[in-house]
């Protein structure tokens, strides 16, 4: 029987399949086969948080299992109140009706491209999925370099530029993605140049989707997250989760907060009707353990606290050996990413037939069970010989060593971990080391 | 700001918020408003299962609060395997390879109309998100009415004629949608029918997707519901879920069967790809005591036959107070669901101005606190005299009213349910019976 085919109309495009799994979810899966199969691996791919969840959390989940109504596609009163609680501590107030939860904040950001249509403009790079999400929509994308050295965010000057392109040439973009922090590069944009960003998006009429799912993970608890939502609060929808700092990803809850402004209340009553036809609503238990969470109870703050201390020492130990190997790292600011660029090495890569960045991650896993993931999974060509690296994974493989990880001075000294950054820097050596002569016939020695 | 306006390319079509949210969703809170008010209400709208968990389930969850991480997109091999089971005892041997879970069947069956583009055929009647779902992929659902007194399957010699004039159209019809048992109907297709839809859509090459999300919960035990997939296993994808017979809407899982055939195994990969970027996985801890559920243990078993009795019973008092009235009310077969027909009561009710559905499931709610949805809501056309009833929220407002329900012989005679049946014979005398003289300015008496 044929497949039914994706020819003719426009309305097929929303494909799928010729992408795949999602890149990130798949190098998981890779690496759970080959560890079944007995292989040593260090799974670097995928943006797990590596620890277990807070008893709290988990007492709270099970205190709301009988929980088994639908309730209100926008969630729960109290998790609505909790989570605008939460923005408002950050110097955002936010109406609890402007708060809209959903099963991730995958979905909720799935359901915003939807409701937008059009064109999004993306840093470059930038996480694996808001592509994917805008080619599900049969919009597509508009990629923008963010500026040197600071990611999640599309350089002010280049958007203006390629918006400007686009709609000369007929395409409808309508929105702006940034990622703050960013994944996947563990960088932080800084304030002068979200501001710009918010310009440009004001000037040139796009929406702003924030995603913040990193915030509560920047290394230096100095330093300040500038959202988007306050210099530009009638254009922004700012999304986080529980996934990252609480490590409840498998638990799939989302929020989303929608601008108050006559473009937020639209933009909220399409998300819910978008809601209501796809997920009908958060999962209700985990609703509850979600209000608990974003009420902010000072036994999560304070694991969180701890949470980002063993991200930024892990995250900096794996930095420093990719930069004693040749690579270039830009010093990871937030999350337990970094993104770092072999182009240094290039030579030597080429002599083991290495040119790209797939053949880069191709040959860690393959050869060496190393995963990690290519920078053209985050929309860079593949010649950009740089790697997402994931740092988190490398925390323990039982619970017992993550929270060990978790109450370490210096966790980078545990035993596992640092087995694992040995066994990093020995692949990095074997793959960049200058190449000795080819094997095959050599000419006699005359 | 001006919202981004949707004219122009198709690829914006992808819609939503126009027609808002859900239908089914939407009565529920507006039911739940009302109460909150303190207003008398009759909550027939919304189909939710309407008994509390059995607190084995609840404690499976409880168990498994602690799982974190995401997981196979697929579902964990537990679950799969476990709804493998599920099927093949129905009959239908199953890989559980070929089983895919997700955060509702309702995100799966967005996922598999996306995966597969074109057109969808469905029953007229048929639940409220098909077309909304249909809508919101870009591309458009083909109503086709049900033989009379059959819900659920759309009439195969009129799907026939129907798909052949939309390809003449130009128009590029996928698969057909079949509801088995059916909402809203409460009615379940027989088998001649379902042969005959199977062998249309054979020769019409159409994917048939089989929701049987009610299977469990035909009145007659002894009735067996027949799946298009013993008749075309391969092109039938069956979704199910935990959220009827279980009472666990709230949860949101499901499950699909995908057919094993070339067909079958594409739009798996095309349904992974699909859930990876827009829901991950499905909540992890509601997936071990989903593997549980369907590993259908005697306490759970026992459970459902219990559950099966109470909505048979209460369904068909209900179904006996429209008789009454002089509604027209096929025999609900299934679920907890009927489908009264108004039109031998168009006069009086034309009298009170009401000519449509929507008009009359307007009059019962507003002026009665009666939470019905109109025909319309299902596809068919508003001058159908026609709503669909949910009689699950009648059991009772606390859970002890629930159990006891659940525990009666004659549950329509507890004092709570039999003063519901009276409140609806009450409201439909008043709203039926023949108006005496209008009022407004009388000729004199002479």
């Amino acid at each position: 029987m044929p497949f039914p085919d994706r020819t003719g109309s426009a309305s097929s495009e929303p494909s799928s399949g010729r992408t795949g799994i999602s890149a990130t979810l798949a190098v998981n899966e890779t690496i759970e086969r080959k560890r079944r199969e007995g292989v040593a691996v260090l799974p670097l791919g995928f943006g797990e948080a590596g620890l277990p969840l807070h008893p709290a959390l988990t007492r709270e989940l099970a205190k709301a299992a009988g929980r088994n109504s639908y309730g209100p596609v926008a969630g729960s009163p109290e998790l609505r109140a909790a989570a605008a609680g939460y923005w408002t501590r950050r110097g955002l107030p936010t109406d609890p009706e402007l708060v809209v939860a959903g099963p991730g904040s995958k979905a909720l950001l799935f359901g915003l491209l939807l409701a937008l249509g059009g064109e999004v403009a993306l840093p470059c790079p930038s996480w694996v999925s808001y592509a994917a999400q805008a080619a599900l929509t049969g919009a597509g994308a508009l990629p923008v370099p963010t500026p040197p050295d600071e990611g999640g965010v599309p350089d002010p000057d280049l958007l203006a530029e390629e918006v400007a392109r686009a709609r000369r040439a007929g395409r409808r973009v309508r929105s702006v993605v940034v990622t703050l922090p960013d994944n996947p590069t563990g960088r932080l944009a800084g304030e002068p140049t979200v501001r710009r960003l918010c310009r440009a998006a004001r000037e040139l009429d796009l929406l702003i989707i924030s995603d913040e799912i990193y915030r509560d993970l920047v290394h230096d608890p100095a330093v300040a997250v500038s959202s988007p939502a306050l210099f530009a609060p009638e254009r922004t929808v700012i999304t986080t989760a529980l996934s990252k700092h609480l490590a409840a990803g498998g638990w799939r809850l989302g929020v989303a907060r929608l601008p108050d402004s006559p473009l937020g209340h639209r933009l909220r009553a399409e998300l819910l009707g978008i809601g209501s036809e796809i997920w009908s609503c958060a999962p209700a238990p985990v609703q509850h353990a979600a209000a608990y969470a974003f009420s902010e109870p000072p036994e999560l703050t304070e694991h969180v606290d701890r949470s980002r201390r063993l991200h930024a020492a892990v995250a900096r130990a794996v930095a420093a050996r990719f930069a004693a190997a040749g690579c270039r790292v830009p010093q990871p600011q937030a999350s337990f990413y970094l993104y770092p660029d072999f182009s240094p090495l290039a030579g030597p890569l080429a002599d083991r037939g290495v040119r790209t960045g797939p053949e880069l991650a191709e040959l860690l896993l393959e050869g060496h069970g190393v995963g990690t993931l290519p920078g053209s999974a985050f929309g860079e060509p593949d010649t950009a010989l740089r790697l997402r690296v994931a740092t988190s994974l490398l925390y323990g493989e039982s619970e017992e060593q993550r929270l060990q990880a978790l109450h370490a001075p210096d966790p980078a000294g545990l035993p596992w971990i640092a087995r694992s950054l040995d066994r990093l820097s020995e692949v990095l050596e074997e793959v960049t080391a200058p190449q000795p002569a080819l094997t095959g016939p050599q000419p006699a020695v005359v």
